[in-house]
């Protein structure tokens, strides 16, 4: 009992105290209403699955990552859930496999990894997000990044910038415009993540050495893309790309980045990180992709905003409260708790409401300023 | 990747689907918005700890019903919390041991344990809870007792009823009036939770026959209680228990069942459960008690609204959507949400707005009934 380390937590795991669980919660709460208020219904899975069926439903689930234990009652192992995009893919291929599509989800909870990382040692966050099942079009993409600008906004985040990527890019551009071997592929996109342009020589990929000048501010990245791209084999994926962008011009800054790819490698077409003002690294990120296991295309985001909480949470308003000394009035203590105060009463002649963190005191019926 | 089993969930665990979803989630913000009206800060404790850690602040705490496994970061052993209580009371003994008492502290979370049980198969609840920490008394008991009432009528629970219980009763009367040697206690203890009249004769526990008729209306059972008290040993507790139930008359159905400690193993002078009209079992239960470890009385609840969703899912209004076509006019959809409708855009000609849920279309600038 007298063990001075019991009470530490484990690295990487925190307490969230009355500021920042009091951001937290606004945080989510304000995201869900609008992701609820563009269509999107909320699902919630359990904190634990069957580690093979949380591995299925995205390629990348790596359940490595995960914190891992045998269920004494099926004597299978149960995973943790680090990520819940993958859960409410199983979801829209199972129970909601009849749901007329586009089936637009949402979804707020706490996920788990074993491992942070020195850019990021937290090993519990809040992930919160949206799934539009059925559709990976340039209108579904320009839906998810107009959304995920809004639910940001909503939390309290300035300054929204949006930086978009072509995650099959090499892919593409491998096919015709600039040929490569399958093996070399790997290399060449190991370079470009990179932005190695020597190294992108000596594995075979000069052709691309282009690519990595055409990133920064949307309109000029995008038109030096368009002008390395003669033989068109990206002219949809730039008309995608031009179509989002115009979506939500005005509400963000926006980036164009197409060759970034980590972090992407299971997005499809089209992937977007955003960031905002004040926050350290990327509050969220999102594209298309295909469902594991029902190959249905799929467009969504997930927002992690610990350190959007961190931002905020020295300015959070906890609210005004008013002090109940013992005998006052119930009624008029619930009408100003119906008005929006805070009220806290008075369990004996000693308590002190300034020292409980009152900025008032009822008197009659009336909160009068300490 | 054809295994039909391998979308199954483990056994007691299950999607909250949209309507079961939104019933949770506006009945966790209803409880949390009456918590925080009445003074009580949120807190926000990780899913996972070191077991030592998490057995430490209530002695009833079992870490074998937890799931438990090797962080490979500490290589010391983690679990899974099965219960939010005693990580608010570390909180209260760590972080913020020097904030003035009494301190009101809030939360809700997800709980997992290991193995459910016939009664109650669910392994995963979401639990929602207040602490009064620094008080035991009759006051705080009536306070938390009225806030539980009210966070689950705000929740949308109704018919409520409260069974009061003596946790610590036999341990009283043992003293002087119904004098019992220490090894005859549990068996006496465990007699009267059986309501066997026969068990306490032969465990020694004659004289305690009486207290397995005082039980039932409050009123009734504690004019019970006081005959069979003639010595005066439960003076102070019955006063207490007078007191609690002169604060919560008229707003729920009020029960005494001094003996009932089933569940209240750790509480001191008082428990008590919670019930809804239509809701199977328990909706939650509290008392006074001793913080673990730093030895702090307090008095809190803990609410597990599972059965809640369960009885008033089939009812929960998700809220009417507005279809918005096509090229709609972007300006009246975003005001139609800011009156609280929801909206859902159309991503082709393909979109059949019956068929994704909308009861209305926007046409122009009005919502026209489908």
């Amino acid at each position: 009992m007298n063990d001075p380390t019991s009470d530490l937590l484990p690295e990487g795991l925190e307490d969230r105290l009355p500021q920042s669980a009091a951001a937290a919660a606004r945080i989510e709460y304000a995201a869900m209403a609008v992701m609820g208020a563009h269509g999107f219904d909320r699902v919630r899975p359990p904190l634990i699955e069957f580690e093979k069926s949380m591995a299925r439903r995205t390629d990348g689930l790596l359940t490595r990552h995960m914190f891992r234990f045998v269920d004494p009652k099926s004597l299978r192992t149960l995973a943790l859930r680090s990520d819940i995009t993958a859960q409410v893919g199983r979801i829209s291929a199972t129970s909601l496999a009849t749901t007329p599509r586009p089936l637009r989800l949402c979804y707020a909870g706490q996920v788990v990894r074993i491992a942070g990382d020195q850019l990021e040692p937290r090993r519990e966050n809040l992930q919160i997000g949206a799934e539009l099942i059925g559709s990976d079009s340039a209108a579904a993409a320009g839906e998810m990044v107009e959304l995920a600008i809004a639910a940001l906004e909503a939390a309290g985040a300035t300054g929204i910038s949006v930086d978009f990527t072509l995650p099959d890019l090499v892919d593409t551009l491998a096919q015709d415009t600039c040929p490569l071997d399958p093996e070399q592929r790997d290399a060449v996109r190991r370079e470009l993540d990179a932005k190695d342009a020597g190294g992108l020589k000596e594995a075979g990929g000069e052709a691309y050495i282009p690519l990595l000048f055409a990133s920064g501010p949307f309109e000029e990245a995008a038109e030096k893309l368009a002008a390395f791209d003669a033989g068109g084999a990206l002219a949809t994926r730039l008309e995608g790309l031009r179509q989002i962008a115009a979506r939500v011009a005005g509400k963000a800054r926006l980036t164009l980045d197409p060759s970034e790819r980590h972090g992407f490698e299971y997005q499809s077409w089209f992937g977007f990180t955003i960031f905002a003002d004040g926050v350290r690294g990327a509050l969220g990120r999102g594209g298309t992709y295909m469902i594991g296991g029902s190959n249905e295309p799929a467009t969504g985001f997930s927002l992690y905003p610990e350190e959007l909480v961190e931002a905020v949470k020295g300015n959070e308003d906890l609210g005004a409260k008013v002090f109940l000394p013992l005998g006052h009035d119930r009624g008029a203590a619930a009408q100003l708790r119906g008005e929006g105060w805070r009220t806290l009463a008075a369990l004996s002649e000693q308590d002190d409401p300034a020292k409980l963190g009152c900025s008032h005191v009822l008197q009659g019926e009336e909160p009068v300023a300490l």
